[in-house]
């Protein structure tokens, strides 16, 4: 990825509020900068789906069994950053490892794949002990701004606290947000912050530009209440990837419930699909 | 993919109809076994598109440019039939090339690649010669057939003639897809065939058994109709691919014209997609 594109996505964090819609291969990613939005991000749970493994961040019985490696997943980040004119960010999970220089390794290898940016998130996948211990986390932000930096390249890292979702309060959300944006985080992102108390507390409360995720529970506030809450971008983590296994469900019921292919009139025709995977 | 797998394949086809579904990735593959089918095909405008290129057979003004390579289409075939239980029919377009012995090559590495089955087809996908020459096509399928038959798996051959996509007549269709499954075809597919005037003078008229394709056109006959004419077996296309594209275009103008997110209403939820995802 060119430095400018990395750079017009460092711009965009810098006022007002953006949509950040999450892609999961190069079809999908390819239509959303098509209908206008100025940058992707990935979804590595709607990635992980495309490829039949389960995501990462959950509290199955079993454990994250099945997931996705590192390579496989900066695989799918390196074709839909080869493949779209937009910047694309990594959702880079835990940064797949616990330790900082497997973080800092994951950070330069997403941006090596051509990523302008990237989220690592606290979360541990351990139902015991759901997240990083708070200095360690910080730390492993820290080393991925140093191995960013050492590259000469604008990125715009993301540190993302999952406190919340795992039973947190907003206080420790804001002290561990806190935190990674004094580490060198350009962005916090606080997954299930969808109500506009919370909202409007980290906002006041962070040191420094809030992404939410929208998409995951019912009712959530619009774009607008969000960017007129103090929101500088949008994210939808996995719904978009979601809501299209919806869709495809409920077609493979009706095929074979009812027999009928009335799914079918919700198409995009052949030659529009064919006229936006055009070779740019 | 294991033989038994493949016999399950060639055993469908004996009699009775049934619906195989085309998927273009593991993720849409796992969810329509998963739903029920006893088979799976593989859609390569799907494929394609999921990949940001575009369809192979379109008469566009700049040609098929950008279309993928026998290479890559194999490799999503090869992980489909890797990650589901059921068998799966490869869609191989015109065999990535005009000449017999490329089409036996298509075959046999389609077989490799784990398929139980596949679809040749007699579209060039050039404006000025539609259709091979009825002879060709006809050696095309002898040689797939030979090729198959000398490594002694059971694989059901498919036969398409895209005659009446192409202007022909029900006659041209005749006789194009008797030629094929006296040649060696297992199967003979007509797409165009939507209207039960159509459905049943093929029927009658072939020598072996029919599939024809929905969600191409509007109101189509349901699945219980076709079967009550006689088809054999009913595949969708890129249809559920199609309207997959059109759901994402749709959440998208919602998310850029109101900013509202009511489109993850119809997702999947997480924990599901996990169970179904998990590893088999």
């Amino acid at each position: 990825m060119d430095r400018d594109r990395r750079q017009r996505f460092v711009d965009l964090h810098r006022d007002g509020c953006f949509l950040l819609p999450n892609a999961w291969d190069v079809g999908s990613a390819r239509l959303l900068a098509a209908a206008g939005f100025p940058a992707v991000a990935t979804t590595s749970a709607g990635i992980a789906f495309s490829l039949g493994r389960p995501d990462h961040d959950f509290f199955a019985e079993h454990g994250p069994q099945g997931r996705l490696d590192r390579d496989t997943m900066l695989r799918r980040v390196a074709e839909i950053a080869a493949e779209v004119a937009v910047p694309v960010s990594a959702d880079l999970e835990e940064g797949f490892g616990a330790a900082p220089e497997t973080v800092a390794a994951t950070v330069c290898a997403a941006l090596a794949a051509g990523s302008a940016g990237g989220n690592i998130e606290d979360f541990t996948g351990e139902r015991s002990s759901p997240l990083f211990d708070e200095a360690l986390a910080t730390e492993r932000i820290r080393a991925a701004r140093a191995a960013v930096d050492a590259t000469g390249e604008p990125f715009v890292l993301v540190g993302r606290t999952d406190a919340l979702l795992v039973g947190g309060t907003v206080t420790d959300c804001v002290r561990r947000a806190n935190a990674y944006l004094a580490a060198g985080a350009d962005c916090a992102f606080v997954p299930g912050a969808t109500d506009a108390t919370t909202v409007a507390a980290l906002v006041r409360d962070l040191d420094g530009p809030l992404n939410v995720v929208m998409g995951l529970t019912g009712d959530p506030l619009s774009f607008a209440a969000l960017r007129d809450l103090g929101v500088r971008r949008v994210t939808v983590g996995g719904s978009l990837a979601r809501a299209m296994y919806g869709h495809l469900r409920r077609a493979a019921r009706e095929l074979l419930d009812q027999g009928t292919f009335t799914y079918a009139q919700d198409q995009l025709s052949h030659a529009d699909l064919n006229d936006l995977f055009r070779p740019r």
